[in-house]
């Protein structure tokens, strides 16, 4: 196994690097083509890693690529999940290097798509290349690989319930998340789940001049802001009606866990390069942004943002807000209750829209399974350290639609790091990481196997 | 007069449309070229009009027109000002019809510039060449036509203090306000002053992705709203450390005085498409919009405002944000107050930078005048009603400039309305103001002349 990683260390790679120079982003049609072609480019490389067979299913949307391997029916068998599409790479001006021209600097991967998800499922074919060609499967293997995951994934949930029977699996493996550190791996026991809106706000129904206007006719930018800013509290808390009502409060025990994850406030606050750090208070930043929901305004616009300097009272403002979820809160009873709150809150001199984008369910894996045991082996085992169990703050709504369609639970073995940019300009995965997780996929397997006989 | 006004009336109009096909917005250097376009067209139709004498001025930025004819020293001398520069016309989608292909529909011009300035000044050119060609003109005329009021006029200050001696005048003529109704003509006696500031909000070095980081690390969005939020107090006032101290409260005889000028507010709602106006507590409309200072967002952006989802919390949001100013706040003195508290609002968890853009000290004209007298007559005999004094919400910072620089004061005789939609998509200027216009202002010169002998 180790010979055979060594000698196609570099092959693994520039497959990889193939396929971070596809730009298929999901949120805008103009790259649909593209988005297409990583899904076949995906395909071809789910049949030379040795699948028996693997295909391109059609969905409302993008298509989503299935494969499988049964090496024995009496085998478990395990589902491996991940997302081919990318978000949005702009602003493009704020990169070093192309986003979608893949460049290595210092031992890292620059390219959008690098490590969330490119990178981090291109391990598990890799790894199911090594072990088919070497010890052989010790599992029967899935693997379903989407295209809609950075848009709320609207058409997986038809695909999985239609697909129940050939999807039917033992676990689900994903790797989608990031450990603490290199020095520090970590397994993620829960992830937050996600409410998306767009909200528009129409004061005069054209732009007027501000000087002929102004001060007489609600400014429906000024509006957006007042209601936006009222929608926390001085404590920092979500303050809309019943917002926390599901919520549900760690015990003390459960958060002194959590508290056992190294943390440096320092090195964290000069990393981002600000003078402080900002939540609800009462709870530490690691609590704020895992096991406590938030709101935060993805995007405004309303006006001139141009060049110079424009005296418009504009007719409308808009703006994208998410709130993170944590168990019990539900998106769609959350985003009922964001677009109820939000009209409420309007003043009569204006008129509010408010439309979903996507939600997500909030998930929790339990750390006495099977599952999640051969998943910390495995980290043992390849890093030599056992993984401390966090909570996420990210969403991967998939993961609570699996258990209610398929009735799996989810290992979460992400192998990027916060620092890794997702989403963000200059977005980068390691080499380290990327041939870690490679050595590190094929002991869950073995483990899984073993544990299960 | 009139019969040559009649036989030349399309021609008048031919020249306007061509010169309202020239994109000269001042805001965005990428129409630098069509800018000067505009000025040489004024040029030669200035010279076409009969003056002796027409050039372009340049200036550290956009050229200034100025031409002149000098009838007989003796006589009182007027200098005409007006702007052909314009408004940036976006949003273009919202457009009935090409903002720089001017169209004529039920009797009105629509072009971005149709009103502001280009139609306004382009009167006085086709009145001076009428007062040429028939009766000669009862005065000597000067003429400037600037091209960069629409930012502010930043290099106009310069270009009348280095030449005070060939701008010297007795009065100055401007039509780039507007009346209250075809049936109620009026003229302005005051104008706001502006200040008009650019901000930034900084938080994270990069775009952060939401899930990871939200919660924990304020988001410059969320701030810069809660900043924008607080500059108004529940009653609509402006709540910046001594924002008020200089304004000159009205008496109750000129609150009087400006009450009687005609206004519906539910046409004027029903104009709007709006339910409710807004405003400071204790004001009428009318009041709110002209003797009144104001504070307006005129845009807003951050973040992603492309397609679809995208879930990052960014690392900067700006804002464009402009205060219209009443006797006796200075522009200069209010941008620095703004500034000041803008910044000292700021929380830690942000860096804050505030741009000034332009500003403009506000204005008042006596009524007593025998400038104001001439300008009340004139319309008197075009449109068989003597005008209602009114005052202004928009800003023509320039007016304050002249009378510091050349001792000088204005008198504000636009032709324009307030509906017709300046600074905004589907600017228009109807037919009958242009004519009347043109109409209107030899019976100045005349009344000029007589009452200054």
């Amino acid at each position: 196994m180790t010979d055979y990683l060594d000698t196609h260390k570099q092959r693994f790679l520039d497959e990889l690097l193939e396929l971070l120079r596809i730009p298929s982003v999901s949120a805008d049609s103009a790259f649909k083509d593209d988005v297409r072609r990583a899904a076949e480019y995906v395909k071809e490389k789910l049949l030379a890693a040795g699948l028996d067979k693997a295909e391109l299913y059609e969905t409302a949307g993008h298509p989503v690529v299935y494969g499988e391997k049964i090496v024995d029916p009496a085998k478990p068998t395990v589902l491996v999940y991940g997302h081919y599409d990318v978000q949005p790479a702009d602003p493009y001006d704020l990169w070093q290097t192309p986003p979608f021209e893949p460049t290595i600097r210092n031992e890292r991967i620059y390219a959008r798509g690098a490590c969330d998800d490119k990178g981090q499922f291109y391990m598990h074919i890799k790894a199911i290349e090594a072990m088919v060609a070497t010890d052989g499967l010790p599992c029967n293997v899935k693997v379903m690989i989407e295209g809609e995951e950075e848009v709320g994934s609207d058409h997986l949930g038809t695909f999985v319930a239609q697909n129940r029977d050939m999807l039917k699996a033992d676990v689900i493996l994903i790797s989608d998340t990031s450990i603490i550190s290199n020095e520090t791996p970590s397994l993620e026991t829960g992830l937050r789940g996600l409410s998306y809106v767009e909200v528009e706000v129409t004061g005069p129904n054209r732009d007027l001049h501000s000087g002929v206007y102004g001060g007489g006719v609600a400014n429906p930018i000024n509006v957006l802001c007042d209601m936006i800013a009222s929608l926390k509290d001085e404590n920092g808390q979500i303050a809309i009606p019943g917002f926390y009502d599901k919520v549900v409060d760690l015990s003390d025990a459960d958060r002194a866990e959590l508290a056992k994850a190294p943390f440096d406030l320092d090195e964290y606050k000069r990393d981002l390069g600000i003078a402080e750090v900002a939540g609800e208070v009462g709870y530490s930043t690691n609590e704020r942004t895992s096991i406590r929901p938030t709101l935060d305004v993805n995007g405004i616009w309303g006006g001139y943002i141009g060049q110079g300097a424009k005296t418009v009272l504009p007719s409308k403002a808009s703006a994208k807000i998410s709130m993170r979820l944590v168990p019990d809160q539900n998106p769609d009873e959350i985003t009922e209750l964001f677009a109820r709150h939000f009209t409420a809150i309007a003043p009569p001199t204006v008129t509010v829209k408010v439309t979903p984008h996507h939600g997500g369910l909030p998930y929790v894996t339990p750390t006495d399974s099977v599952e999640f045991e051969a998943a910390s082996r495995a980290f043992e085992q390849a890093w030599g350290k056992k993984p401390i169990p966090t909570r996420g703050g990210g969403s991967i709504p998939i993961v609570a639609l699996f258990e209610r369609e398929l009735g799996i639970k989810s290992i979460l073995m992400g192998f990027g790091l916060d620092s890794d940019a997702l989403h963000s300009p200059n977005e980068s995965y390691g080499l380290f990481n990327f041939y870690k997780g490679i050595e590190t996929i094929p002991y869950f397997y073995k483990n899984y196997a073993a544990l299960k006989q």
